[in-house]
């Protein structure tokens, strides 16, 4: 499986005005100590504090198109991001979602999950018992699996946001990107291909990209640490592994301080509430992780705002 | 003292560079349960998150291009949003700041104006204290006095974000605005007169425009409430009345539980931490205390984040 501008494309057409465009916001030099403009694409204002509805919307909205949304609906397993953009856009297209996550699951997630429409399935102890059953039960009664990040209409749909960032920062040079299986960063890096450099950010604690760029294939490697909730996959997806490999992506990891560091920092300074994995993609500019040249004009992702804020209370 | 849209484009000039050209987000239909479209002015992104520094710029900026900023610097009265918008301009521009609160100023806010470079001075009981005190030093020292909200070029200088907003949102036709002391307003009201309507949104328990429109001045009112922390002033500025009655500014009042419900509202739907006086502005919508036509293109101003966003958590 690839992934073309084309997909990204189509699903741009495909999902408009069901996303939010979301606002950059500009910052100055002096916020980051450094030469050249920075900008952050702001899309943890999407619906449901993330970019992943983009993804959940091309999936349904292309089964819609071809055959039709099945009878039983669309499937996920997730009790995160990936579980809350399905559920949303199942609703807002009027289609049955019912979302597997383990009965460890936390009870504000299945809360969550809920008052967005969709069905809550407890299943197993483990995110990958989840999984498992998710798929099985898309096989036995045809409903649409949508996977967290592996799938072209998944990727494509989150792509979308690289080609706004195009209309909005004119002559970006170079685009920072969260990775956890690498849905985000597929699409990203198909839509800016040949036009922007992408820099695929992890924490050092879950290195899927970066252990798959040494190994030269997809490797599970163990995952913990601030970021684990979002940035979580053990894995990184075919289609991102393809897509990093082909088009050149830089891979750089980030530690757990620094993290924590940038997502204070995006507080401090912005007002923005994030996630620890969000707040990743900032951290490999603000540690020196990433270096750029100094007229090097930069655009960050922010891609998720599912955080509990307390702890940035001043 | 009145105000003129010289004023504000002059003052736009001046501060250019100095402020972040804050961003828009445009929200849904369904979002709102409403026709027409909404956008969000998120001026809480600005440097020390509200749009104090805006008037803080160009009343300093203004000082030293006449007649050099006095040698014993500036002095503002407040703990909170002018204060820290004050300490921040005149940190930049490289003036001295001393800001005068009151011994009861929680020392918090305190540790964030010394971190933004200000000497604080803690006098008095109660905010009026600190007011008469700093007044009484610039007179005495000849520092530059910067007023919360009742100058010239305060007004001017938050003006300049409605400029920006006539820039962003295309054939606006109404904005929503909260008033504490009217500073904001004034500067708003005078960059959009003859291109938008303006509405200004107070707390029913800080109704210190709508008092004054009702007695034919400004008039002392009592204020309390959730938002009383930046919207606590007690009477509405000379210089506001003075733009609302001119431009025929409309006065709505909100109830507290509609505040709490459209802060609630902004991070739930948007993920956006804002204070509870900002979300005023937009509990006019939501309540319908603001009743638009179907089709009218609304502008809400989102002007401040200092907020504890600990009750956010999900
Ligand atoms: C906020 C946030 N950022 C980044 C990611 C990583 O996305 P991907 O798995 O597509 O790499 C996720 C995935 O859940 C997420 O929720
Ligand atoms: C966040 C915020 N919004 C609104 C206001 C009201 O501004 P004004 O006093 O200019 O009406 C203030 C004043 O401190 C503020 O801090």
């Amino acid at each position: 499986m690839d992934l073309s501008l084309t997909d990204v494309l189509e699903a741009a057409e495909r999902i408009r005005g069901r996303v939010r465009r979301t606002p950059v916001l500009e910052l100055e030099h002096e916020d980051l100590f450094r030469g050249g403009p920075v900008w952050l694409k702001l899309e943890q204002l999407q619906h449901t504090g993330s970019f992943k509805p983009r993804g959940a919307f091309n999936r349904i909205l292309k089964a819609a198109e071809e055959s039709g949304v099945p009878e039983a609906g669309v499937v996920a397993a997730s009790g995160g991001n990936a579980g809350m953009g399905v559920a949303y856009a199942a609703n807002r297209v009027g289609v049955r979602a019912r979302v597997f996550v383990p009965e460890t699951a936390p009870r504000v997630k299945v809360e969550k999950l809920r008052k967005l429409g969709a069905e809550v399935v407890q299943v197993g102890r483990i995110y990958n018992d989840a999984y498992q059953v998710a798929v099985a039960e898309g096989e036995r009664t045809g409903a649409l699996f949508c996977h967290a990040y592996d799938q072209p209409e998944i990727c494509a749909g989150q792509g979308t946001l690289g080609l706004e960032l195009l209309e909005q920062v004119e002559d970006v040079d170079t685009v920072l990107v969260a990775v956890g299986g690498g849905g985000l960063l597929a699409g990203v890096a198909t839509a800016l291909h040949g036009r922007a450099r992408v820099v695929a950010v992890e924490p050092e604690h879950a290195p899927t990209l970066h252990a798959a760029l040494a190994k030269g294939g997809p490797v599970e490697v163990p995952v913990s640490g601030v970021a684990a909730d979002s940035l979580g996959a053990t894995v990184i997806g075919e289609i991102a592994y393809k897509v990093a490999v082909r088009t050149g992506v830089e891979s750089v990891l980030v530690g757990e301080d620094a993290i924590r560091e940038a997502r204070r920092f995006l507080w401090d300074t912005c007002r923005l509430a994030v996630e620890h994995g969000t707040a990743s993609a900032l951290a490999a500019l603000l540690t020196g992780a990433y270096k750029p040249r100094p007229d090097e004009r930069i655009a960050v992702v922010i891609c998720g705002a599912n955080t509990d804020p307390t702890d940035l209370a001043a």
